[in-house]
């Protein structure tokens, strides 16, 4: 209550994976530290691009301590909490608030399909019991939806601290600050897709969980500080920009299996994705991998082919100019097109 | 092609009718010249809000014509031209080319469910055809979707001078503007809901057919002018204002009973609805006009009792203030939620 | 009231052009005549089979004119009767009740999006000043659905007298005759899919509007025939046999373009779609068309090249043996997946 | 492989559970017993019904091992075995083969969409490694649908025997069927739900998992019976029973809480559902019980007021009449609407 408003760009991380399949904590460490050297504005782990479903209960509550002891307090981390049960989840922001971890992110139950009534009480029930601030996050592609009525009778609960839209409907998001913000000026507003983080941004949106941002954070910070200070001209040619490349991400692979390949030609070692790829599958990810590659690397975006870290920023303040953002993002996306 | 793109606030007018059910020229007229009056950028007969379905072939030409010769050339006139075959849209076209119309607006066909191939021929038939320039228009929740692919194809025929888009997805519209800019600047790209024209605009959008400016002109003018002028904090209070008028006419009562329940009000008599409505409707419907008369006349948005035009508009240059703005539409919600 | 329940398979007809596009009357009649010969139960023209939004207003009027002066009350024609208005389909009604019509099957209204209450009361109108019974007609998937509430308030209509449910959902067919048997005996309850007709007859269905039985009526009236008479194994193996030959017509080509192509090869000639195709379409459309009429050839489905009417039935009772009918859908299914 | 076609009436048992909202070990026993006794075909534990997604991994194993336990290979139990990933599924699957399970029942994965090529490869992988054979559960309202053409890609695999569909498509159960048994003639095709499950049963099914044949297994092992005994009409009736049980059970309440809310009142202690009800919730929730109560009580259906186990058959043989059956859920229904 008495906090802060949660703002600006936090980083939904991906999870790096050994050879067995299991969490590979000292490449996770590297990657959270990258991030945070990058100028992200927070982590969040064990969101959708986090693959958190794919984890057991234990190793969510491994990913979360991993993250938040690296992160150290620099920035605020946003744990994703969603358990199986409320008695589950309630343990987990337990544990997360003991972790440091500044607010847990819970998506509505999924899989059964809930009453908007169902959802309402599921949420109250954890906001009259947790140690940890909520933000809500919708996503209604996967989960049942939390509708904008649920959301406004939440905040009577001071603990429902804020929402994460992902449901990449802007009238909803217009309507969501509108009604939110005469009623809980605290109240934190987030976008959940970066093909629309500009708008939401110009029209009174607090931030984004942003998964691009865990790829070209320099790019992604660049347009948050374009678009704080009024310069919306070439915030906008960035926000085209990302628009390509989120769409070759999207599209060219399975959601998150390109942002991954993505994040490995960042120097990072990925690892195998724990959803089996078919051969025709493995196929096009390499594709979209090569073509990145080519790219990236002749403007810095990619790690030496010999043991360099490779993730070095472009320009002298660390934030690559407009023209090179330009320049590599359309080379990548006609590469790719003309690879498919 | 050497013609201008088509830019700003087009009105999609609705159709008053008089006791027998039929198109009440006179009133047409009046409305009309009051929306030229109002300096809305053009008008859009024939449109959703203007109920094309509801009318037969000769009545949606008798409507084009009435509208065209009202506004004269005064104004661009955007003529909705979708008929059952592709043959009698061209004959449509042809026959509002003759009426001085600027360009028809089509949707792709209805009732059938058809392949992405079929609509791209569907309008390639057209564009090959036309006596008049051709704008798409996008409405899936109606009618076929125009893919992104499919208009770029169509984006061949020199014929084809713009899209409507209705869709309500905003990262569909990022990826239209994006795509379409560079491959034929002359391109107009209009949006189909005031809900987000604010963001379509500032995203480089040339405006929209937005049915609230039929009701109140001043309102969606003056953010457009915001807009243009690069006032964003101010247009954005507008915006968020015309979310709330949006709800209430449309959600209050069926789409667009709600918008001829508002336009009764600012003077004109609409006459009854060719859909009926049960007896239930029509008491929800009554509740919403009270509601709209009793908050509308203290701001002069609604016609005097008697004899009165009663369209005079509320401050000295014929655009209301921003408070005055802020605070109709604040009353009105208010009290309809009460009503409820 | 005093009147049967409409009962058995009607035919959905498709409707013969010419070279300009325009209603072929000769064709048409002859293949009305074919029909009723066939031992068909009843004709059902201006169904979405026949394709109703294409046709102008006239058009429209003028295909009952000719279907029901052909069929000169051998069978009941249920004339399919939804126009753009109350007052428009009621003056249909009118119309189709003068040519000696059975019912009026009409669909509840489309492109814009009604709630129950208006989708009832148009109905309700409909049903308080028809001159001709109305048969509900429900598909959701082209028109604004008819639940089940609305069509229980509508059955206290008299004129009201049956329903033909073209949703494809079973449950829903299910509940609908547990609901309407005990408080309307007399209601027709048709389905308008072939793919369940077997099923749906089992569980106490009426009958149905089914698209193939223009094309092979011989088939699927046998198979109405043995459900009648209890013969369930035949029967069965019938529906399964019917279920790839719609499978190949709606998947092969879009709808109905696939029935056109179809009835051609039983020796009608349809002409061009008033719906545009693309290359590819025609070129997709052709290779469905050459491998259909290889093979129904060879089973004397096919019309002769030289001046034969060409339609005669295969076995010596006018209908095939199952083996027949088992060879021929075999053979059409393995080779137009070859071609494919 | 060499094993029996998997057939009959499969029931997807509740789990009860405690005052701490622990499984109830000895009631869940107590109540697999009463279903083993009925005379069901089988067990499935860890379906939807049973609420898999709202345990723990060890939980849901401790579930199939009480079951299983119980069951002690009197019939065959089906234990559902979707985990999060493919290696906790396949080791799910080794403990249940070890624990006596016939088959494991696993739907693809939910929360992501996937292609079917991934949807094809995660059951490929599993089958490559299973140690128990796999029936394959379609639910594309809760998880991603597993199409037929990948269903018969699949069937390569001789560890897969069966498919369960939940979908409601009827045409495509027909589908299935139509393409499956020439394939693979030992291949199990099973449906997920009751309100079809004659239907599916007279057209060629081997049986289905039914929700209701845990509250009221004398009823629909009497419907199983019927139709295998070719009794059609009686079968019917039964059947259009059912399928009013079911629309009260579904939509009285939230699924599955209307089958906890009746197993109650079967004499089984089902203890607080794990997903917290709203207070009007509960309220509509208790409406529905007591209805139930006061009438299933008066034919025996319910546990008697102190100490009985209470769930004694009505009829001499152990199955009732059908007169009873149509009595029972006549009387409930109509307590029930009354009571809404």
């Amino acid at each position: 209550m008495s906090q802060a408003r949660i703002k600006g760009i936090l980083t939904p991380n991906l999870v790096p994976l050994d050879r067995n399949g299991n969490i590979a904590e000292d490449e996770l460490r590297r990657y959270v530290e990258w991030l945070v050297q990058k100028g992200v504005s927070g982590l969040y782990p064990n969101g959708s691009t986090g693959e958190f479903t794919r984890f057991s209960p234990e190793e969510r509550r491994e990913i979360i301590r991993i993250v938040a002891s690296q992160v150290n307090g620099r920035v605020p981390v946003l744990a994703g909490a969603a358990e199986a049960t409320v008695r589950d989840t309630l343990a987990a922001c337990a544990a997360y608030a003991e972790m440091g971890c500044t607010a847990a992110a819970i998506c509505a139950p999924y899989y059964f399909k809930l009453s908007q009534d169902s959802v309402g009480e599921y949420f109250a029930e954890l906001a009259r019991h947790t140690e940890l601030d909520i933000v809500l996050y919708n996503i209604p592609q996967f989960a049942n939806e939390i509708s904008l009525d649920t959301i406004e009778r939440l905040a009577d609960f001071p603990r429902i601290v804020g929402i994460k839209d992902s449901s990449r409907d802007f009238p909803r998001f217009l309507n969501l600050i509108n009604r939110m913000r005469p009623r809980r000026p605290d109240f934190s507003i987030l976008i959940g897709t970066e093909e629309i983080i500009l708008p939401a941004l110009l029209m009174g949106g607090d931030g984004g969980t942003i998964a691009t941002s865990g790829i070209v954070p320099e790019v992604v910070m660049k347009l948050y500080a374009l678009a704080e200070s009024g310069q919306i001209e070439e915030a906008r040619r960035i926000q085209f920009k990302l628009l390509e490349l989120i769409n070759v991400m999207l599209f060219g692979a399975g959601f998150p299996e390109g942002f991954r390949a993505a994040a490995s030609l960042r120097g990072f070692v990925m690892g195998q994705s724990r959803q089996p790829l078919s051969p025709k599958e493995k196929c096009d990810l390499n594709a979209v991998r090569q073509t990145l590659h080519c790219i990236l690397s002749e403007h810095g975006f990619v790690a030496e082919i010999e043991g360099a870290v490779g993730c070095e920023p472009l320009g002298q303040d660390g934030s690559p100019s407009e023209a090179e953002i330009q320049a590599i993002v359309a080379e990548v996306v006609r590469q790719m097109r003309t690879n498919r």
